[in-house]
């Protein structure tokens, strides 16, 4: 297992990070903070170079890499975030990438990664062994792995988002007292959990997963890693991670608060109320931790809270759903 | 006529706003930068209350009256942006609102309009005078007028957005060369050279108005105000008032740089690239100065430009209608 990030590991992430990913802003939110009786604060990743987080956890790894490996190019596996992550931070080196992604990612996030430049290798996901595929292009083109989630400099990467969280509200002199993060493989929350609570040790960190693939909340309840039972099946395509990652657990077991889930239909509800009031692309897998926060999970009447809106990459048919699925549970 | 606002009816109006508007975000776009060969800020305010910068005057200018002249309620006329800014502020103040609006506004607009619980009456621009409509709410109904931009006291509202993007260009250690401002009756243009004049004195203002809407530019070639000569017929619903508001020219005439202009094919595409490029829902009427940018006008090579994005409030089918221009424009 690689080493476990700490929160100078995050701070040296934001220096490299200036200047190329996109400083976020924390956004009060009127609309969300009357509906839900509480003060709603928003980080909108989908506002990030490549339209989610990854790019900060990308271009963190990256800059970790000696230039002479750099030079050789990288390799990533991706239904599509990181993959476009990795993708426009390899062209910004100016370097190779090769992603291998599952066949039936989105079309969106697949011509997004190739348009940065990068060689897309598919395979299907039913029956090929993954791992098989990513050792087959490793040795065929050489590079640099870059995992999703279990890495370092991933999570160090991620978890600028939480520095700029802490800094916002300290600026404004809020303490967040719920922080929900939407959950795959724990590398977001991970670096989120570690730089918000270096400044609000009081915050409680919640992870955010597709209902079915609650793999984090019941690790978390378990006190030990657990697994998914199904690795497709949602419309949170970017939240399917089999398990948690190895290092991002040895952060999140202590750091959070639990898990919260929400369906399919509440994510695509969300992701629509996200465009039609807060006229922000977000895609269901951004939108879930807000599902779950609109169905009352948790509670958060009276309380300050802040929500990760990790991703945009949103495909037309899943917007029109969502829309459709929002306003007509509004006019009900 | 009305009094000329002063910076420091800016800075009382900003008082006012604090906690009721959304402080938006100075939004770095890597993206847009990358192709305009520039530095380029986003001024986001589709992000802001109500989906446009006009809450910001609404509030202003309702904050502004004396209580019990503000209990009788208020009026406004508007086709969209304006009608619901002043609903929203009404319905927080708790007052009545009554908005009236052209039949053909965006239904969009409308419903939101009356979601804030407004009274819209409406008028055919065709066959109706739209100030004798007026002057029949009053009579009927009371209440005081809030003017959509010739009012002192909404052109302060409207500068805190200049207010706010010459702060955050301080704090980032960045001096704006241009600053691009989508232009109707030039309220928000007046507000936004006003304060952002105050910080950058040699920050070029320009406003950006449809293609043959472009009363404000013409005016500002000729040094006295002009009209146009249609009053309906552009994608840019938000932009088609007849001629500049007098006490905003006041400001403008010796504080703007000059204008530009883009068609509807145009605006249409920089709506479109709002969309896909920057997760943001963006209304043409937002979009006509970046629309204006990615033609050249003017060439901002190599320098610092800020782009207010006025408005979100699109409805779905221009927003397919934007997104298809701009992906055609893309494959070709």
């Amino acid at each position: 297992m690689g080493r476990v990030p700490t929160i100078d590991n995050v701070r040296t992430a934001e220096m490299r990070l200036a200047g190329h990913a996109v400083r976020t802003p924390l956004l009060y939110s009127p609309f969300l903070s009357e509906r839900l009786q509480a003060r709603i604060y928003l980080k909108p990743e989908c506002l990030q170079r490549t339209g989610s987080f990854k790019f900060r956890g990308a271009w963190n790894a990256l800059s970790a890499l000696d230039p002479t490996t750099r030079q050789r190019g990288v390799i990533a596996v991706s239904s599509g975030n990181h993959a476009q992550g990795v993708a426009e931070a390899a062209r910004l080196f100016g370097v190779g990438a090769t992603i291998v992604m599952p066949a039936d990612a989105p079309l969106l996030k697949r011509q997004r990664t190739e348009r940065s430049g990068a060689r897309v290798i598919t395979y299907d996901r039913a029956s090929a062994d993954r791992d098989l595929v990513v050792a087959d292009v490793v040795a065929q083109h050489g590079g640099a792995f870059v995992h999703p989630f279990n890495d370092t400099d991933v999570i160090a990467g991620q978890g600028t988002v939480g520095l700029e969280i802490a800094a916002d509200c300290a600026a404004l002199g809020v303490e967040p007292n719920v922080v929900s993060v939407p959950c795959s493989g724990g590398g977001l929350a991970a670096g989120v959990a570690l730089a918000v609570r270096e400044t609000f040790p009081n915050a409680e960190i919640l992870v955010a997963e597709p209902a079915g693939f609650d793999d984090y909340a019941r690790s978390l309840a378990a006190g030990a890693p657990q697994s998914n039972e199904r690795l497709a099946g949602s419309i949170c395509d970017s939240l399917l991670a089999p398990a948690p990652g190895a290092i991002g657990w040895e952060i999140n077991r202590s750091r959070l608060a639990g898990g919260v889930t929400a369906t399919d239909a509440e994510a695509l509800h969300a992701a629509g109320l996200c465009f039609d009031e807060l006229r922000l692309a977000v895609e269901p897998s951004g939108a879930v931790g807000l599902a779950a926060l609109l169905q009352g999970r948790p509670d958060i009447t009276g309380k300050v809270a802040v929500l990760v809106l990790s991703g945009g990459n949103i495909g037309d048919a899943t917007l029109a759903e969502a829309v459709a699925a929002y306003r007509s549970a509004e006019a009900s």
